[in-house]
């Protein structure tokens, strides 16, 4: 049944609130209750800081991470190793990268994978960029990190063939069975291929 | 462990969502990054809405239900029962009844129950309001909906002694069985009380 309300203002907050994906009306309205018990100064801050987050928002003119500058502070950090690059799909995955602290390299976001089915061609992502970083060569390693879905892997042939001419080493992320999981649930594919792409005992020691 | 933001703005927009009850962190990045490809337009006027509905907000002088001017629509409609008024915690009890279309008289909203352990007495509510409401003659039944907890019961006592010297019915909303339930499966307390108030079937046959 059609909920009426008994503000226009909180009408608006909640059919805005909703819009947010994982968001419906109930949720919205438990939401703006919320806030309209709170002090108008936090609702403010709240308000202020999605407004600026997407207005005053930079992208690393570099690798096209988020930033708060013109150069990210991953790009400009001094003790990172700038012969690597990651190549991601968003930034989601560098902050879960950057949460292993397993990698001191750099990154570079493309903005999504080739996907004909969504209409996003290799000209709607940041390869061309990253063609021409690696083309002033000082990379000597891209390290593919796509999932590993049909764009995923289309994206990742397109920048191995697109990098083919230029002397860089070109990697893709280990697949295998995830840390923890028994073997016996793996699925056939991961399986097989953390067989055929099986490690030297001596490396994993170094580990 | 301790996430990392790639940007100020990001990490501010996420610790204000998260401070929104059930949004954590992960939520609150979710959402951030959604409103991150968003248009900048459709994120400015969820953050108007929230901010805009703290700040304008108005509460109806007559019922203290929330309302876009200073007495209600549901108070200003002549072609509600002004000789009834239903007495809530919170306009959220305002919305749920008015969406039962069962009820088409007033409404009173004290801002909660009197609750000692948190710190609210009877000063802090509607009270005295409704009392006066009451005072002024037209009103010949005040129904009480508060929820069955020892809060909702106190409160019921206390408006019941408050309006005991006024030539007004006090009535509280039935207590029993839902429709739908199970009578097996329906807890002692509510099950005896259904019995204990029952219903002439002739009145089933009006309702």
């Amino acid at each position: 049944m059609e909920q009426t309300y008994p503000s226009l203002l909180l009408e608006n907050a909640v059919s805005e609130l909703s819009k947010l994906p994982g968001i419906g009306r109930r949720t919205a309205l438990r939401l703006s209750l919320v806030l309209l018990r709170r002090d108008e100064k936090e609702v403010e801050s709240l308000g202020n800081a999605l407004i600026s987050l997407r207005k005053d928002v930079c992208y690393c003119r570099v690798c096209h991470n988020i930033s708060d500058s013109e150069v990210c502070h991953i790009c400009e950090d001094p003790s990172r190793d700038s012969s690597k690059v990651c190549v991601v799909a968003t930034i989601k995955e560098v902050m879960a990268i950057e949460n292993t602290r397993q990698y001191r390299g750099l990154y570079h976001v493309l903005g999504g994978v080739i996907s004909p089915m969504d209409g996003i061609g290799p000209k709607d992502l940041q390869i061309d960029s990253l063609k021409s970083r690696v083309a002033e060569g000082k990379i000597n390693e891209v390290i593919l990190a796509l999932s590993t879905t049909m764009e995923g892997d289309t994206t990742n042939f397109y920048i191995y063939r697109k990098l083919a001419s230029l002397e860089v080493q070109v990697s893709v992320i280990a697949r295998g069975v995830s840390v923890g999981d028994e073997l016996e649930y793996a699925d056939e594919v991961t399986l097989g291929r953390s067989i055929t792409a099986r490690t030297p005992f001596s490396e994993i020691m170094k580990m």
